[in-house]
């Protein structure tokens, strides 16, 4: 029998009677003769109050107990949508982190997943059970839960596709799949029917909040197709896949932008060799991912080098930054929240010239200056000012023609 | 080092300011030299609250999944608990169930402890981190989550204390220790210094809410002193032990009474061997706890039989019994909830003769009909109606001379 795996998201699973319809559209796809493994995330906004109160219990709880607090959120969803579907007449098993076999590496609210059981789910598949997954967590090897950070549901959902060999994993959320730009923004957005793993890689990793770039990654090397579609209509969504020749290979495919990153300056830094990597190999060491990084030209043997960060890592890069600052002679750190990031990604640019620079135009006809840049093959980044990203967004997705 | 174990009710952890105050009463007594071990319940009403979403999802929830969902609650507990000791400078770890390696019988929802590893709690006292071990809850040899039932928390903290040695166990609750009778329904009642873990077995199982009789069973199967006491005081409370030669011994030394049971009568039972042990046999397959039984006098080849059970069981009781009624060609089953038990309890019983006598004396003379009686060496039990049960104990506990 075919193996589907679903992954319905904390919007899908809001409330009992959300819980219930997730349980009937489960079904409804074990009636069509699939095997079906779901991976839920926690109930709504669960997670960020578990972490609410954590925050009233320490100005910086411990991530291990964070792990210990925050993965109940998923634990009580799987146990309470195997209820569900048992209420409908349908055998399910809920299953922890732990159970599955999920084994990641030990950093704590951030871990990686190191390799799958899965044991019990094919044991449970095979006396014909739908197998409920708690997502977002594992367990290390030293028996202590881990999480696996944002998007950390996706992940698993993936990882399982991967690993049971399913046909296609459907992760289910609360709009229709991906869109050209966030319809809340630009009103004219369309929702994209097909894209390559590496355009919706740097979408997601552009602030496309629809997938996590990580899933993306690991659906990438595992050749997992992906489905990504709404938890209340039956509509087809944005398929993920890697063969695209059928694909009309647009030059822009979308437009994404992002708020919740900051921006670490590193000033007057003796321009010597190994600096760079000191810095970054200390913040590397913390589990914190660097964004963009700009080096500008030296001047007098010193430099300023600039980097972004995810907002909530800010504190702890602070903190790493300072001390190596000091280490190194550095004349201090400073920082800055108030910037956003603006992106287009298509594969088509691999073949087109002067999409970067058509971007640049754009944003400076609006009168928006450009502070860091970066790019890669198919997608091209901008961190602009805060105040200036709708504007930007809007403009740049009626200059590539992507509009309905 | 000397090691206790402390035990905080869901009462003391019901908020996150209750949940600090804890964590400065364990570091007290580690100041004091010991070793602590902190076993936690869940945060004030939230089982309840999960029980509530899980009666939203099933009308007979499965207890597989009830296990997974409840147990969420003494995690969450554990978790913040550990961080707010930390945050006062001291190293703090929480544990699962799992973790701790409480391994259980696979009778989910009021499960039986078969063993503890104890090796990771061990190895972190070791390492002097004060431990903070989630309650209620173990696993099976399936590796599924199971939760030890009603006063769940009090037995883990009285096994860990038989299995890691240690000094005392003391439980913590938002009363001052164990009362000779509900301090709301008889002003006069006072605090009992000391028990026997007789007395103290006898007004648990009798409905002294303050401590669940399975686990005064096991403090006195390992002689584990136990101390309950209040966590917002730091007045002695009451101490629950074997040797009893200090003890001054009072007649009766507590009433108790229990509202939460029911009255279940299998009527016009053939009279005939085996018949008894069908039914019993079949309710206790299904985990169910018999307290009272009778069984009247034979009639023309038919006889009733009633007993008790808790009103949470009395559902899946009548379906049972009502299965059982029908295979043996009895009449049929009734239920009755409006009734109430009171009891009189105290080691004084077994050299003073006419205790009971005397309690059916007062009941009489309140104008109160007796249903049923059931009497052990140290305790006398009559089944009551409902509505009389406050005026029972108020005499009793008057005629017995308990009042202060």
């Amino acid at each position: 029998m075919t193996l589907i795996v679903q992954k319905y998201g904390g919007s899908s699973v809001a409330d009992p009677d959300k819980i219930k319809n997730v349980a009937k559209r489960v079904i409804e796809s074990r009636k069509k003769g699939y095997r079906v493994v779901v991976v839920v995330s926690a109930l709504g906004n669960a997670t960020d109050e578990l972490i609410k109160l954590a925050h009233m219990m320490a100005s910086r709880p411990s991530e291990r107990e964070l792990d210990v607090l925050i993965s109940t959120g998923e634990q009580i969803s799987s146990a309470l949508l195997a209820m569900a579907i048992q209420e409908l007449g349908y055998d399910a098993i809920s299953f922890t982190g732990v159970q599955v076999g999920i084994v990641t590496d030990s950093l704590h609210t951030k871990a990686k997943i190191l390799k799958i059981g899965g044991r019990r789910i094919e044991k449970a598949l095979g006396e014909d059970k739908i197998c409920i997954v708690a997502g977002f967590q594992g367990v290390d090897v030293n028996e202590d839960i881990t999480t696996l950070g944002r998007g950390g549901s996706d992940i698993t959902a993936v990882a399982l596709a991967a690993v049971l060999g399913a046909q296609v994993c459907e992760i289910y959320t609360d709009v229709e799949g991906v869109y050209t730009a966030d319809p809340r923004v630009v009103p004219d957005a369309r929702k994209i029917d097909l894209l390559s793993y590496e355009e919706m890689f740097e979408l997601a990793s552009a602030g496309a909040r629809v997938l996590e770039s990580r899933s993306v990654e690991f659906a990438q090397k595992y050749q997992v197709p992906i489905h990504v579609r709404s938890s209340f209509s039956n509509k087809e969504g944005t398929r993920v896949m890697g063969e695209m020749s059928d694909l009309e290979r647009v030059v822009v495919s979308g437009v994404t932008s992002q708020t919740d990153e900051a921006k670490v300056s590193v000033l007057k830094v003796p321009d010597k060799p190994g600096i760079a990597a000191k810095l970054f190999g200390a913040i590397a060491a913390e589990g914190i991912v660097v964004d963009m990084i700009i080096q500008n030209i030296s001047e007098g043997g010193t430099t300023d080098v600039s980097f972004t960060v995810l907002q909530g890592d800010l504190s702890k890069t602070m903190e790493v930054s300072e001390r190596i600052a000091s280490e190194i002679g550095a004349e201090g750190v400073s920082a800055d929240e108030d910037i956003a990031k603006v992106s287009i990604v298509g594969v088509g640019m691999r073949t087109h010239s002067g999409v970067a620079a058509k971007m640049f135009e754009v944003l400076a006809g609006e009168d928006i200056n450009i502070e860091m840049i970066s790019t890669s093959e198919i997608k091209v980044s901008c961190i602009i000012r805060q105040e200036d990203v709708e504007c930007a967004v809007v403009a740049l997705h009626r200059a590539f023609g992507l509009g309905g």
